[in-house]
């Protein structure tokens, strides 16, 4: 069934009936938050023990009392740690505070100042360009916005960017510096990008010396099922393609430990590592080793941290399962409504074509609050006013059950509005 | 006595005694490192309950769960509790990650990237320049060197910089956008400023409109004994003066509960934490709020924070009374040796004229590191080649009895040295 081949008159009196349907909803007084992925309470209690044995820790790690200042690149055993999130060497590693965004800005910062070993200044250019795949993480497109970067949006496919697209854009233009990625359970389609995709990217030649791929891996151990999502190891592909200075990855805890309070990380080149360790000596005497200390003892090694990953699986699953089936009850045979069933991450991608921003309206006016439509786009521009950003993780079963229905009864009101027009 | 006064024969008799002495000292091959004010072990456990009770802290702040993301400015609790370290408002603070050279690195990155409050950025301009009042602590000089910010050096008087020349020096020259000031238990002469020097820093009337003083009072509640000196509140003044725009106000628990893993504020007037708080929205989701938690139910509010900076006291204080004694007993009647005799803070500060390089040369010679001679000046460049920062917090009794006589010979080489030239 497609809306469009729907007459008039029998539009006008579905809407009416989802009307009464969306009235009830609104007089149940339900507030829902599904603006962002924010861990729920269960999920912060996984962590728990981290702080319950903070008095027992040994801060005493290689020699070096975590709890005095020194290791400006992060704890030894804490690079040891991420090196295994990343599949790199410990000392391609730097261990920060709690914010992967923090560091992307701060690395962009650095850029526009100082340029990058050796390169002009961004600021002294007359355009920085960033590719941005969309839809995309919103705080990405924000530093761009925030720095006057121009913008160049390229569609986010279902094996990841429009490599073609991406390819062209960076070869012949000396402006275009970077791109924004989240490879794994990518926020917000849930996608993962292929192989093919993963190698092309390693394989870029563009034309600035200074253009990197901003490999935002926030949600690398971060599957819904046993199963996990391969994503091929970027840096091991660049290496061999000797474009190792061209990435930047980055990680971090805020979905593992505590949001926001966690420990976050980046690994590139050795080029790259100690550039970046270099300009951090003027801002920072360390990042806070205690944490990192915690962090290392309560996470301890890649396979451990996916055994905890299970306790989060085991507590978001059900509400991306439950979504879905509401929602394939409601649309399953209805054209004009696409969502995501993605196998990791934080995030399910609705698209209803024109309908986006009405939708987010309606549902709000239920109680109901999602992530502002167009957000998900570079400048807030999505030109088919299709993609809405689900976050299922903070509600509870109950209340993702409501969010769900008001979803249903806003989608199937604009799709009446519109198509009635 | 004065070295100046002693015939050169006597001079080398004096060295090659002295020499003796040195080569005693270097045969015992003890290593003592006093380069930086870093606690000691003893004080690092002072905090140590903070860590110990992390499992039974109430993250639930009012209604706020400090493991999630949010409040980017900082737990209220601990916008709070440090609105009581500056004597300001909650609202006039901003609690940040352990770092408070991360907040001052980052405000200048913002002024350059942006200006302040709608001025011209100061990246856009031909010339920016601080005064610097020195002796003073090398990393705020390293961040103008960094960015290229020339400094203008003034002297650090006994009751804070030379306010004549302050004055003078950013009344007329547009170009002159910051004053570096540590206004309590000063590095490295352990001055503090007095009550008439910040009257007249919050009366400045500098030129540029976005001049800022930065106030970084990272030893506020320092003090080595009972009695405390007590410092001006400069916002007080500033505010009367109708200048709270011009002040920045810095401090942290670096030496409070952990080097570096601590938690560190920033206040200034509402204008300038609303125009951060919004640079800072870029940047980081929100800073670390459990480490904000502990710090709450551990410092509890500021006279629990006296208490335990008793503690503090009561481990350092013999350590620098130590340093005091063996000086005194070298060279109480030698007027080429001056030395601070500090109430707070973490340095001494020595001067002897033309000797200070080759002193800490000699000094390392014989195992004990002090901070390289010249870092306490803009550009490493001490005219006089005479002040040597000394941090006795690290050593312990015995390392510093040993650390001390190794000074004193290496003093009294160096003026035997100078003046036999």
């Amino acid at each position: 069934m497609n809306y469009k081949n729907i007459e008039r008159s029998q539009l006008e009196q579905m809407l009416s009936q989802e009307q009464k349907a969306y009235k009830k909803l609104v007089k149940k007084g339900v507030s829902v938050d599904m603006t962002r992925g924010r861990p729920c309470k269960e999920q912060l209690q996984i962590a728990m023990p981290m702080l319950e044995n903070a008095g027992k820790c040994n801060f005493m790690m290689s020699g070096i009392d975590a709890r005095n200042y020194g290791e400006p690149a992060g704890l030894k055993q804490a690079r040891e740690l991420f090196a295994q999130f990343f599949g790199v060497k410990a000392d391609e590693v730097i261990v920060c505070d709690g914010s992967s965004l923090d560091i992307m800005y701060n690395v962009v910062q650095f850029a526009l100042q100082f340029g990058i070993l050796g390169s002009t200044p961004w600021n002294k250019l007359d355009k920085v360009k960033f590719i941005c795949p969309a839809p995309g993480y919103d705080r990405h497109f924000a530093i761009c916005q925030n720095f006057g970067i121009d913008m160049i949006t390229v569609p986010m496919l279902s094996d990841g960017p429009d490599m073609d697209l991406v390819e062209r854009i960076c070869k012949d233009d000396e402006s275009v510096k970077g791109i924004w990625c989240v490879p794994k359970y990518s926020n917000p389609t849930g996608i993962t990008f292929s192989d093919k995709v993963v190698e092309r990217m390693a394989n870029l030649k563009p034309a600035a010396k200074d253009f990197r791929v901003f490999w935002d891996n926030a949600y690398c151990l971060h599957s819904l099922y046993d199963e996990d999502v391969k994503l091929k190891n970027i840096m091991d592909a660049a290496k061999k393609a000797g474009n190792q200075d061209m990435i930047y990855e980055f990680c971090s805890t805020a979905k593992i430990t505590f949001a926001g309070s966690g420990v976050a990380a980046f690994a590139s080149s050795q080029n790259n590592v100690n550039d970046l360790i270099k300009r951090l000596f003027f801002k920072k005497i360390n990042p806070n080793k205690v944490n990192q200390a915690l962090h290392v003892e309560f996470l301890k090694d890649i396979d451990n941290v996916k055994e905890i990953m299970k306790k989060h699986a085991d507590i978001l699953r059900p509400k991306f399962e439950l979504f879905d089936e509401k929602m394939t009850e409601a649309f399953s045979n209805v054209e004009n409504v696409k969502w995501s069933k993605p196998l990791g991450g934080y995030f399910i991608s609705v698209d209803v074509p024109h309908c986006a921003k009405r939708i987010v309206e309606l549902a709000s006016g239920a109680g109901v609050k999602f992530t502002a439509a167009g957000s998900t786009f570079p400048y807030g521009i999505d030109d088919n006013d299709s993609n809405i950003r689900i976050a299922p993780s903070v509600p509870s079963m109950e209340e993702m059950s409501f969010a769900v229905d008001v979803l249903v009864e806003s989608i199937k009101i604009a799709l009446c509005e519109y198509y009635a027009k």
